[in-house]
């Protein structure tokens, strides 16, 4: 096991009707003067927003709002919220809505008290050191932004797709009410779903020995998402399947199973592209990048994807051929994402296969290589990208 | 699943080397004049206070020390700690060794800004407003206290062993360094490692429906202490088997493997009228005790032990029986606990059957009844000190 620091400060207020607790849960944490950031129309339809507002009211806080937020969040929408912020002397922002809401959120509060342009600490320009306070209402269990230190943004122009990391955006609180999620079409709480397993597996797949009590713990997530996945799409008012869910897509981020080893992260580098050139859902193109990956690397250390095999998939260990179990867990994985309705290969998904040197070219690494569990060419990515283009049942 | 607060903002730096930096840690956190708070002499001896004071010392912060807790820790100490630290303006509480010296801390912290008697937050007659903040240097794995809002205190006078717990003294940072926990002898190691299985157990066995995240959870942490225990008991200088298990112990007591679900704790109610009649270890209490209460209450729900036996203990499912399979794991629960040396019945540990009535009557229920998995009345707890005093493998 490796040294490591986890920190993770976020109060976490989980249950029915917690949103209600908002006002009171910003007034606690020092705001006085919020700005709500949101996405479409569904908060204020289903009454949200409504609920928030009026909460905000009883606490006493002031606020203004900015909606507007869209999947792969824009830098075009956080230069806004910066000014707005700064015109107003906006001390707290509260997110109100999924990953990319939150993403934005956190952005807008690195770019306030910042001098320069905010986009500096996404292409690792500048290093943040002083953020505005964020908190979050949740409305989609995936991106685990609401426990984590981590934002990713889109430029506009060119749609370079760019995160960055401090402990300065974890948000003070999160309020989870799983309720909120009920009403996600079957297909976007797929796509969290998917996100949750690969944040997971980005953290499992590691060269660090010894991590028995967070491979435990990671495969303790998968399981849970392995039995509560299906539940939800069968029936997306069964509570407890979203609760269960929801609580696993912040265990799964708040980095507590994946401290002390080192950790991948290329499928989630290689599926950025997808969702940069296509602007599809992150865990659609993670469900067709992170199988392929799978099959590309699994050799480099095929007891490992065994143990995942047996461990998680359920597989029966082949001792004369772990190969052939690590391959099986593999199928599995990409069975089980077909049967929650994620696409499985570049057509499902609306991506194309001639576009594969254009998204080799965006990720950029030129004659370089990627980190993590297997350092990864140009020609190794073009190979992912290959297999996931054709990839079957 | 049940609505919760998880709170969890220590910062945990974790590794090799780490007590080198409990001065700049300090400093981060605010403390300016410090107490240093430890045990008997092996902090001297081993180095380790040397350590700490010359890191101190680097970051320019004043300290003065106070030695002498010892395990299941007095008020006595913790009240010349408060005067000690109200005479010398003290601002952080820095304290350096196990569960028992943290806690013991965590007394001073909640004692000096209070004008009562500290010992009303520990018995329910007040409730704490302010404390001063703690950091530890752990030296054992096993009470958790590292991570948690808790402390447990012993009254010199007559033995009353009593605990409180409040979000202000979490501690502000935990340094957790594996190598200081490899001179551990073997039986402190594996009275640590019961106590860290106990808590987790504490939470398993609940009446909450629908908590596959958190059961998944806390199956993780005991596979863990069931992989590397035994491990450390035959080597104890392993320094990866040590790392897990201290950062299971850490995770166990957080109260993340616990949200949104009933919870039980009996088994240290019964267990801390033990140690406190004979001053036995606290884990060792507790491989006696947790068996014992499990064999008294499975039939309340087999399939919940059975799920344990299977998941845990990898029984093989008896379908016709699962009582069977219920009791098959706590068996092997007892086995476990005697292959790492913890006793199995009253003789092994030192107590006497006799004493049972005085246990019972000390434990102060008198005609009600304890909340939890099966509430509990004083003829159920003398039929479960009656099957612990005789258990055999």
């Amino acid at each position: 096991m490796e040294n490591f620091q986890f920190y993770s400060p976020t109060e976490f207020v989980f249950g029915r009707d917690t949103e209600d607790k908002a006002g009171e849960l910003v007034k606690k944490h020092g705001g006085s003067k919020v700005l709500i950031h949101y996405g479409g129309g569904s908060a204020e339809r289903s009454g949200l927003l409504g609920r928030v507002r009026t909460s905000l009211e009883k606490a006493g806080v002031s606020f203004i709002e900015l909606g507007g937020v869209k999947p792969n969040p824009r830098d075009t929408l956080v230069y806004e919220g910066i000014e707005l912020c700064r015109r107003d002397g906006i001390d707290f922002i509260l997110s109100v809505g999924g990953g990319s809401v939150i993403d934005s959120s956190k952005a807008i509060a690195l770019g306030v008290p910042y001098s320069g342009d905010f986009w500096d600490f996404y292409c690792d320009k500048a290093v943040a050191k002083a953020a505005l306070p964020v908190g979050t209402v949740l409305t989609i269990a995936a991106a685990g932004s609401e426990g984590s230190g981590d934002s990713v943004i889109t430029k506009e122009d060119g749609g370079l797709k760019r995160g960055t990391g401090t402990d300065l955006i974890r948000p003070r609180f999160s309020i989870l009410d799983p309720q909120l999620t009920c009403t996600l079409p079957a297909y976007q709480t797929a796509c969290g779903a998917t996100d949750i397993m690969a944040h997971v597996f980005e953290r499992y797949f590691t060269n660090t020995t010894e991590v028995e009590v967070t491979d435990r713990l990671c495969e303790a997530v998968l399981l849970t998402m392995i039995k509560e996945t299906p539940r939800v799409i069968a029936d997306p008012n069964n509570y407890d399947a979203r609760a269960n869910i929801m609580w696993a897509g912040t265990v799964a981020h708040t980095n507590i199973v994946g401290v002390g080893r080192e950790q991948d992260w290329n499928s989630h580098g290689i599926e950025h592209e997808l969702s940069a050139l296509y602007d599809c859902a992150h865990g659609a193109g993670l469900a067709v990048i992170m199988p392929a990956w799978m099959e590309f690397v699994y050799r480099h250390d095929p007891l490992r994807f065994a143990q995942a095999a047996t461990r998680i998939w359920g597989c029966q260990m082949d001792f004369g051929n772990p190969e052939v179990t690590a391959l099986e867990g593999i199928k599995r994985f990409r069975s089980f994402l077909h049967s929650i309705g994620m696409p499985i290969n570049f057509a499902e998904l609306g991506a194309r296969e001639e576009d594969i040197p254009a998204l080799v070219d965006k990720f950029g690494i030129g004659d370089g290589k990627t980190g993590g569990f297997v350092h990864l060419s140009a020609e190794d990515i073009t190979e992912i990208y290959r297999i996931a283009a054709k990839a079957e049942l």
